[in-house]
């Protein structure tokens, strides 16, 4: 018994922590991976080997000096985010090991924790992964923007910007099955395609290589009703200006903007909303999670039937989640970035 | 006849023009009035005297190089905007002289035009220039804001900038009517004092002596349900800051930003909308008009109970237009700033 205890204190966990504050050039040095100490479980308490983790734009917001609602995270401590696992020892009697659990402790390879900040999730019929997606975050964001928020109506027009990301891709799809002209963006003639070819929506555009407002003012020729902003920056400034009197807007993401220094500052043709009567609704999803089952349900009920497609890509390893990350802002992504974590050691 | 026609044809209209682009001091020299012809009115056409003209915040924005929606107003231009006065002669059985009309051809003291380009309102219960205020522009703004857009509960906290404004005093009596704790700035201590004392609002700052984020977070520690912004600039960075999530705003102006180059210019707070889940709505006062009578007839009957405390400022004669209008921006107006056109000469 002794022994064992022995044993377990001399495990280690390998995480990602925050090695230097990122500039516009956000890099993998930015980052380095440490061991830590991994206690054994105490009373109530369970250890995690987990499998996947996300990587996802908004976790750039943390790492900004310039602070947004809270504060920047300091150097040296660990990137946090999703995770999904499985139990591999347990004192809590309900998580027992082999059950699959989410968590919100981020980059790294096993934690222990209390039963209570973890949640246990059900591995049948869905990928483990889904739960930092589809059934997660990015589902459930794209969800409440198109269903709860925008709630756009059949033959309405609704522009997707960044539409072929993880948020955008089911956004620009949820659009489409409620009967919507959807025009979008993406940044690769490779992304365009998949979008055009296989999510079948309306008018796609490369933004790296099209005039915005041109692209938009022939597509869109008497305004746009709705747009969903992942992107933030002249795509903004850009849907304003297309915008019908009266039309709404859903602020989600401002990827284009996380890397400058100041990812706060607002549009340049801010004010034309009060000109046309625009709403601007901002969307932090961890606001809407109680709504979580009528809307994972309902996704996952349409990736089943194949009416909606889940893309996702996977990066092998947990040394490899930087490079993941730092992807995501050159829209190396189609789809969701995932990194699954490396098989036990 | 033929002699009448010749004597009607030589009279004359005084109109105040654009006489050059305003820079960020805008000055009375920017303007000019001139005599223009004035015809006879033709069939179904009439000739009115005005009486009263308004002079607004919002009419700085077509001046403006930096175009919103519409384009800049050419230089020789005339000003536009609403004017009350009477029907002096008319061709329009509908009309009859003597007839009390509103219109929108704005900064002159006489103008022909077709009957359907007026309205008749009734000159009985209410002074004439209410109907460029209380009963026009100014009331339907605050009232759309107040009433049909934040529609604040009793007890919630709300923020309303330029609270000793036309717009600005009416949003902050209707809210205060509600039952809501209302907040306010106004530019000088005496409008402060006017605010406090007389319309009884609950903590009242004058932004050019204050630091704003201390203000807020004293006076409101749990943080602003509501922001009715009509300055724009440091003032909405300032109420976004201190919103509570899911907190609303309504956009109505930004007189703050108007001679700046480019007053479109977002808020440099603008990320935190979506951080806290905040929406932002913009106010085009055209577009609810379609309420007035609702809105007015609740408004007369406030100030007609004493409920609602309505104040203008007049300034005298046509040619002190300008003075008055230039005078808006460094807020020597408290409520509504009317300009009060010369009798007959």
């Amino acid at each position: 018994m002794q022994i064992n205890q022995d044993m377990a204190m001399n495990e280690k966990a390998r995480t990602v922590v925050l090695a230097r504050r990122p500039g516009p050039d956000i890099s993998v040095d930015d980052f380095a991976l440490v061991d830590q100490p991994l206690p054994e479980p105490g009373e109530g308490q369970v250890r995690v080997r987990n499998r996947y983790i996300s990587v996802d734009p908004y976790m750039r917001l943390a790492l900004s000096d310039r602070n947004g609602v809270s504060a920047a995270k300091p150097l040296g401590e660990a990137m946090t985010g999703g995770a999904v696992g499985v139990v591999e020892a347990s004192r809590a009697p309900a998580l027992p090991p082999g059950t699959m659990v989410t968590s919100q402790f981020g980059w790294r390879d096993r934690f222990v924790a209390d039963a209570s900040a973890v949640q246990a999730v059900s591995a049948e019929g869905v990928q483990p992964s889904w739960y930092l997606g589809l059934l997660g975050l990015t589902g459930m964001t794209a969800y409440a923007g198109i269903e709860y928020i925008l709630a756009p109506a059949a033959g309405e027009t609704i522009f997707v910007s960044g539409a072929a990301g993880a948020v955008g891709s089911v956004a620009a799809q949820l659009a489409k099955q409620r009967g919507c002209r959807v025009i979008a963006t993406a940044g690769t003639d490779e992304k365009v395609a998949w979008l055009k070819d296989v999510l079948h929506l309306d008018a796609v555009a490369n933004y790296a290589t099209t005039d915005l407002a041109a692209f938009l003012a022939r597509e869109c020729p008497g305004g746009i009703d709705h747009y969903f902003d992942n992107v933030g920056g002249p795509t903004l400034d850009a849907a304003i200006t297309a915008m019908k009197p009266k039309g709404r807007i859903v602020v989600c993401g401002a990827i284009s903007q996380y890397n400058t220094p100041n990812y706060c500052a607002g549009p340049g043709e801010f004010f034309k909303i009060s000109e046309k009567g625009i709403t601007i609704v901002g969307l932090n999803v961890g606001m809407w999670f109680d709504r979580g089952k009528e809307a994972f349900g309902d996704l996952a009920q349409r990736v089943a039937t194949g009416k909606l497609i889940w893309e996702e890509t996977i990066v092998e390893g947990l040394d490899n989640a930087p490079q993941a990350f730092v992807s995501l802002f050159s829209g190396q992504n189609r789809g969701k970035m995932v990194v699954a974590v490396d098989p036990a050691r």
